[in-house]
């Protein structure tokens, strides 16, 4: 893989992850660019021990272009993007529009109509090289306490560009899902001498069977017992790493099959493409890191064709999850799926 | 107000609770309903120490019937409805479809195409006074924990019936959202003496005044200072009690104007009916009674005309939100609504 470091026009970094060692990467961004928008800000909420960002900014962010507006696609002699060279095959750069002081946009594929279950194995590898590469080096900033590495799918759950394409959150603190997990693990670990929390349910997930998706010699994809959102996997390797830039090529090989069969899967489940979002937990930076276990958790709002589900007042105001369609069901439907 | 009990043909329970004593309320449940659906299952999440609500035969609850099928309509001699009785003020019935064992609905008024909006203060006195009322009871059940009374509002939020209604759920645990505040109340009385911290918040808010929408001599309405919601209004009476329950009948007068008064400013805000969930925060039944403090969390996930604020992956993941809307502007924007 060759990685090439550039700059756009208003000083933003953006970085080419190439899959052929003699990509010309040139290209100079010729856009007049203003300047980037003041820093959101973090604020701390004291009802609830947790930060929220504040981001006026964001609301006039470009919101559903059109296909030939979209400002992931290459650069052509007509039209400057983002992306200043005639192609790519992955690419990551700030974000014009930040929620925190470093947030990163990933695009996976020139290809503006591509999607993510599209692509090849080997570009799932390379997507996955970028981000450990992306999480190795937000990690030694001084303010970051965690690198989140997710992908927002489709309309129905925001996304305002339809270019195939994730991003990169680096917190400055310890996120409070992350919390609360890692402090689930350190009870267990108390509890049962030392047992790893993650490593313990993925044991009881593959030794039941009854929610396993699919396999293979390197991860487990399951929908976990008590899952939230109607279409819930979890990909899980089978060896403990606290993040994307310690897992091992083998592994990082291993997981693009099973991921593209998944999300086959799910686009398959109602012959529609499939919403979703598609999370990295990672360990924390500075904390934590012998108790997490890195891990995907892949989850759908869609519940029905035409349906979807909305986080209403129990899930949004008292955070207890009401999912109306039982796991066993869920994995068997996905299963059943008949891939082309 | 007159309370009425009575029992639908399914065994379910029903209550009247009408602002004049000489409602008559004999009129039965003619209907021959099927037996309730199979209780909903209660899955622990040990990865989170959290509590999921599985609920299969949610997925053919009634959906966005055509007003002249509306369940929660009075009944007519042509059409048999959950509402046995030919008119109501309001009533609070057992949902067929519940998310848990006690879930209940309560319809605010017979006119189908009103909104809470939209009613005189003497009826939502009385919507308090039943929610009251069911708090009373529903904490009375040997396994329950807590009460959470709510309305969701609108398509956007996922309503799935347009009558005017809200929801009570007795859930059997602490919510993880309660729970959290209430860890961070308790560290706050630890450090300050035994100071309230939703006291001190309300006090640092109204000498601020930057974020405060309205207020009355018995409550104050703002935004608070880290909303996670484009547009949210907290409402706190200056007297804290634990619930519903136990708050003092002027408390429930003054609530009344100043609650129709944000409504009609979030209405007013855009020109269209805001969607929102409006969310009563009350004491555990049985814990930390001393520590809470009652108030309503009003949010509407409208960020801009035409444009909603999704949960994507930073807030269902991570639990850590963006809000692309600035809360003083959300106040002063919220303030400058003129009212009809």
């Amino acid at each position: 893989m060759k990685r090439t470091s550039t700059h756009l026009a208003d000083g933003r970094e953006l970085i080419y992850f190439d899959e052929c060692d003699d990509a010309d990467r040139t290209a100079a961004d010729l856009r007049d660019l203003p300047p980037p928008p003041p820093a959101s800000q973090l604020r701390y909420d004291p009802l609830t021990d947790e930060w929220v960002a504040v981001a006026g900014h964001r609301q006039t962010r470009t919101f559903l272009p059109p296909s030939d507006e979209c400002p992931l696609c290459p650069s052509t002699p007509e039209r400057r993007t983002e992306i200043p060279a005639a192609d790519y095959d992955v690419v990551v750069f700030s974000n014009r529009f930040p929620s925190f002081q470093h947030c990163e946009v990933v695009c996976f594929t020139a290809d503006h109509n591509a999607s993510f279950a599209s692509l090849q194995p080997a570009r799932v590898r390379t997507v996955l090289d970028a981000l450990a590469d992306r999480t190795a080096v937000l990690s030694g900033l001084p303010d970051v306490e965690q690198v989140f590495c997710f992908e927002n799918r489709g309309v129905e759950i925001g996304v305002t560009l339809h270019h195939p394409h994730g991003q990169i959150y680096a917190y400055p603190f310890v996120t409070p899902r992350t919390r609360t997990m890692l402090a689930a693990a350190r009870r267990h670990a108390e509890t049962t001498g030392g047992r790893n929390l993650f490593a313990d349910i993925l044991a009881a997930e593959r030794t039941d069977g009854a929610r396993v998706v699919a396999a293979n010699a390197g991860w487990t994809a399951y929908v976990p017992a008590a899952a939230r959102w109607p279409f819930e996997v979890h990909l899980v390797p089978h060896e403990r790493v606290p993040d994307l830039a310690a897992l091992p090529p083998a592994d990082r090989d291993l997981f693009a099959p099973l991921y593209l069969e998944i999300l086959r899967r799910l686009d398959g489940l109602f012959g529609t493409p499939m919403p979703y979002v598609s999370a990295w937990y990672q360990a924390p930076v500075h904390a934590d890191r012998d108790l997490a276990y890195l891990h995907l958790q892949l989850f759908s709002v869609r519940r029905a064709p035409g349906k979807l589900k909305f986080l209403a007042g129990s899930e949004s105001a008292m955070g207890v999850f009401v999912n109306d369609v039982v796991p066993e069901e869920a994995a068997r439907m996905l299963r059943e799926v008949v891939l082309p």
